[in-house]
């Protein structure tokens, strides 16, 4: 399977802490060898990096770890391929222009045999995800336009998250630059930090930040990922079907849809919080 | 104005030697600090790197001249702003994805105020030259399919190269992953490099590199630059209008359009010779 993280701030924030943790998975700590990639958005800008090796070995994401790339949303995945490949092509976070906009995807589960509609945006490789992705795309183009809302457009979206989830397992972090939508049908987990802002330990990594050191009060980050990154702080799940829509750090709309029960979810009994 | 580099091999081919050239005229021995960009094709995955910065200074740059990232298809540019913002979005090279492959495209040279049709494929920055970009896909789907011939798919492109740069100037880079094309509206040159291999010298960086060292006798590597990279080989230059499409190091076609003369060209009088 794979791994997935996502940022979404109030102002331009650098990601390095979460991103040290992720990477380690990437071959150290956790067995997602198969590559690594992550979409940092600046303005409608977006600055990727793609790699098909182990991230906690690979020069690039190190150097990555150390700069201080700062972004209001960001997508980044690690990868252990079982559909598709090991190779460039296949690496996520993919990547297409719609309406005058980056929009941006990465997927944690498997869609076996996916195959979307041919239609405009085709993948270039041979995963699932990529396939998801595209279908996801060109049925947006084709029910909406680009003065849909929204709530139309999102309402689209978490159906067909809906859906493919029905086919397979399938979290999702998808963005268009403006907002970061979140879909989980196994498992996810968020924390939002502001003020007063505390100290982090990492979970894989011996690293420990001081948030208080790198923000102001002013700042809200929160951050999404496969699994929780630290050890001293609270991670709220999602439940299963549930989505959340985050702009400048926040979730500023919400919801859950029916799935059938599936043995790869989280429990959905724990009541939804968020720290 | 800014730089293009491009470089197509019969193998997977490090352009470590001339990306660092070119790196150096990003706010050391040249002018154009105002972004630089690269991409590497790796079967049909393509890995980018972007930064709206001096690449001169650029730590990712220095990252990129180190690692011995292997390619058949490379396009790369370093920016002096003219048209559009100084940012992430406005940094070439640009992509998109037509027909399953990533076609990625650089441009030197200013086409003042061009606007194309409202299609498919839309520019996110404000720049000309993604402006010519987009109209060129959505030309090209317009007037194509997935299996139309070479030949003709090519003939549109120059024939709008053409129409691009009645316009203006427009110097062009442009891959589909399987071939690179190139087009001179005012500078371009190129150099093949097969057996028997010899030393080179940087003209921007004191750096000498023993080709022989680093090839096989079966490699031909060429390399397609604004300005030679190198003081001690012959560049030929292109003649205004000329395009060349390359695969595997070869030019494995070419013509010439005609243009009015423009005070930019370079003279048209030298016979085209390869070297």
């Amino acid at each position: 399977m794979c791994e997935l993280l996502g940022m979404s701030a109030n102002t331009p924030t650098d990601i390095r802490f979460s991103f040290t943790g992720l990477m380690q998975r990437g071959g150290a700590t956790g067995p997602h060898r198969d590559g690594w990639g992550v979409a940092f958005y600046e303005g409608r800008g977006v600055r990727v990096f793609h790699e098909p090796a182990a991230s906690a070995n690979s020069e690039i994401a190190g150097v990555v770890q150390r700069l201080p790339i700062k972004s209001e949303i960001v997508i980044s995945h690690i990868r252990q391929a079982n559909v598709g490949s090991v190779c460039l092509v296949n690496t996520h976070p993919f990547i297409r222009e719609l309406w005058g906009r980056y929009w941006t995807f990465a997927h944690n589960g498997q869609v076996p045999g996916f195959l979307g509609r041919e239609d405009l945006y085709q993948p270039v490789g041979n995963t699932d995800s990529e396939a998801l992705f595209c279908d996801l795309l060109n049925r947006i183009r084709a029910e909406h336009h680009p003065d849909t809302g929204e709530t139309a457009l999102v309402d689209t979206v978490v159906t067909l998250c809906g859906e493919y989830a029905r086919q397979g397992v399938c979290n999702i972090l998808l963005s268009n630059g403006d907002w970061l939508l979140t879909f989980c049908s196994s498992k996810l987990f968020c924390i939002t930090r502001r003020a007063p802002f505390g100290p982090a330990r990492l979970k894989d990594a011996d690293v420990v930040v001081d948030f208080q050191q790198e923000t102001t009060s002013r700042d809200v980050v929160s951050v999404i990922a496969t699994e929780p990154l630290t050890t001293d702080e609270i991670w709220t799940p999602y439940h299963r079907g549930e989505w959340r829509l985050w702009r400048a750090g926040e979730t500023v709309a919400s919801g859950r849809i029916d799935l059938p029960r599936n043995e790869d979810s989280v429990s959905t009994d724990s009541s939804s919080k968020t720290h």
